[in-house]
């Protein structure tokens, strides 16, 4: 069993590993064994010991996807691990593209939040316009008010 | 050189290929001869020549980066590739959680959206109401100034 260092894919041999592998453990969170395809492996990183065993499981059920048929399992070595990269990548790069979507989509509602505090903003200050002229009005049909109630008093004195 | 066909990491024996090929093909946007890690490989799948291609691209980048050092040259093959498929995986759970915290964004500006566009309809009915209120009160107004006019007219009759 060797610890691989797989965190920014650096990779000590096992010499410069031994001391490497301390000063690299006391920066990082866990190592943890993993099994990979039947083999145990110790993976160091910048990861919770729950991540890498995650990446580690996740590696697993793409073996077993690339090995559903017997055609699959007959396949050289090498081509079945191309084939596992190849799979690995395409999952990388479909959550990639969604990755690019949704950071087009969070810029336009972005665009739509700013657009909408601006008309909240506007309906603010036109709101208090129409409130100052209601005042006025009120005010004004108050002193209609008693300048009438005035002439019809007059009137009634003569 | 071997046909890989990678799209939802099923592979067919030789065999199989030339018919399950032919018919795969035809539903397919195109098949490309793509270089992994200097053996050609034709890669078919339900993705364009340029995907293909940008995916071969990658997973050498990936190669180049864990054969930095001669001690990762030196390593069993066996463990190379495991490196190779843990760095890619990575990357592919780093892009996956990004795409996990931009879903909870989005859900979060909807929300605000969806806020912002009722509290501008809210404002719009209150308008209304005091544009209405307005005009009221300017009728009011106009009557109060004719009664005025009469009474005072009447007074200077005296």
């Amino acid at each position: 069993m060797r610890t691989l260092y797989f965190a920014n894919g650096k990779m000590y041999n096992d010499g410069v590993n031994e001391n490497a592998g301390k000063g690299f453990l006391m920066s990082e969170k866990a190592s943890a064994d993993v099994v990979i395809n039947g083999k145990v492996y110790t993976l160091a990183g910048y990861e919770s010991k729950e991540y890498l065993q995650r990446v580690a499981a996740y590696i697993n059920s793409k073996i077993a996807e690339c090995q559903e048929t017997e055609a699959m399992k007959r396949m050289p070595k090498e081509m079945q691990s191309v084939l596992l990269e190849l799979n690995i990548a395409d999952d990388y790069f479909k959550a990639k593209e969604l990755v690019e979507k949704y950071e087009e989509d969070i810029a336009s509602k972005e665009k739509e939040i700013y657009e909408l505090r601006h008309e909240v903003i506007a309906n603010q200050i036109k709101q208090e316009g129409l409130e100052k002229n209601i005042v006025d009005l009120e005010e004004e049909n108050k002193q209609l008010h008693i300048e009438k109630a005035k002439l019809e008093g007059n009137r009634n004195d003569i």
